[in-house]
């Protein structure tokens, strides 16, 4: 999915959680999740004692250009540095932990999150390293477990990919796009008297040409032909453009087309021959 | 995020949309796209003249296991081929397109595919090459624009990320795992008797080492304790550790203890001094 259109400035109006990654293993796999946290506005990296140290060169290259993201990144020998000025910490897990803890789906905790983050709190959210995840003493330190409902015979996500869902839900809960538009486009949709001369026109071609021949069945299928048309909301360029293909079909482009289309095909008919 | 927790066999009740990759350039790409479809029960993979041919070894160890899927990829010298049974077809794509065709956000994608699913319509989604993104020609034969609402200045999603959240909330708007849930334990919480033991001990032992020595106050700060303590939620056996820690803060751990803890600490100051 390619296409950053412009580098033109964007600042959430809020600040997002705290991405705080727990002994993280691969510097490949911390850049992704930079390059995740940023496409979602998310500039908040912490690293409890990633395993081959930091900065990483490995990071630079996947972060694709997030590098301010790497730049700020905050690095705590152990978790509790990492969360100390947080008001609320989530553990994003995918084993299920026998604790009294409550579980909640990603989205219901980026709701939770915009309604802490409203009221000036601030908040976290906690990933463990790729191979084993969190441990139960790291977990215990969570206001809740974050829990993807996903395929249960092949539940373990690659860690960017956790951060990228995420993040996605944080902007989501934040972001008021709605679900569906039409951009605008510099073409203006078709008056109704423009589909209406379309429809007669194409109607009229269409009783000359012995489709619409039987009168008791023509209301029904002129209704039918409407319908169907109308669906597709045409802009006034594109009625136009029809219009032209109807006449096309109509006259087969006029004798002087004609002329030259059968021309063109005797000529192509003779090079096969020889 | 790992975890994998059984393998327990898992069909979705409906099938899931088609994930079509559109001259996709590294393998690695396509192994994790595999992986990320898979995680949310996603089977049918599409590739349309994929740069490097097909099998591409480079996407097995990035399918991280989620071999059946690898497996049944089918393979298209053109879109044309790739989307010729489906009923609707999505175009994922984050650069915008100057057509007349409604975008979406990947959320009301989903509700859409899930509607369509429930009448046994068969669908489809787009994804382009990793630099270039979809052509519009491509596009074109697309029911909708699908949209990730996003940081605008950092729009550039890994070509797998993108996989991953349509994949995602296509799950979500199929399941119906609740926002939030205590997972059952095999502790009971305290009955309510419980709880006011311990809180009548803890007042009881509060008044007697004069922390509610003022009357007058001592209801509104009796009412705060015991809300605190409420909201906490605890289970039977958590209030039987709170009783014993309450306990032992009041005796010092009785005389015997003390008299060991006076006896180790005396030990130390002298290894100390010498």
């Amino acid at each position: 999915m390619a296409g950053t259109e412009s580098t033109q400035p964007f600042a959430m109006s809020h600040p997002g959680p705290a991405i705080i990654l727990v002994r993280p293993q691969l510097g490949e796999n911390i850049g992704k999740a930079v390059r995740a946290m940023y496409n979602f506005g998310l500039t908040d990296l912490r690293l409890v004692a990633p395993r081959d140290g930091w900065p990483n060169p490995d990071a630079v290259p996947a972060a694709a250009g997030a590098d301010m993201v790497l730049e700020n990144a905050k690095v705590f020998d152990d978790l509790k540095g990492a969360v100390a000025d947080l008001h609320h910490v989530y553990a994003t897990t995918a084993r299920r932990r026998d604790m009294v803890k409550p579980v909640v789906t990603p989205r219901h905790c980026a709701d939770l999150m915009r309604d802490y983050t409203l009221q000036d709190q601030k908040i976290g959210m906690l990933f463990g390293p790729e191979k084993a995840g969190l441990r139960n003493d790291e977990v215990a330190l969570a206001d809740a477990i974050v829990s993807v409902p996903l395929n249960p015979s092949f539940a373990s996500i690659n860690l960017a990919q956790a951060v990228i869902l995420m993040a996605y839900e944080w902007f989501q809960a934040m972001d008021d796009t709605p679900d569906t538009y039409q951009p605008p486009v510099d073409v203006m949709p078709a008056t109704k008297a423009d589909l209406i001369d379309l429809y007669e026109h194409l109607e009229y071609e269409l009783v000359e040409a012995g489709f619409l021949r039987y009168p008791q069945r023509r209301a029904l299928m002129v209704r039918n032909l409407r319908n169907m048309l109308e669906r597709a909301r045409f802009t006034r360029q594109e009625v136009s453009t029809l219009r032209g293909a109807i006449k096309a079909l109509v006259t087969g482009g006029g004798p002087k087309w004609q002329a030259e289309r059968d021309a063109k095909r005797a000529a192509a008919q003779k090079t096969q021959k020889t």
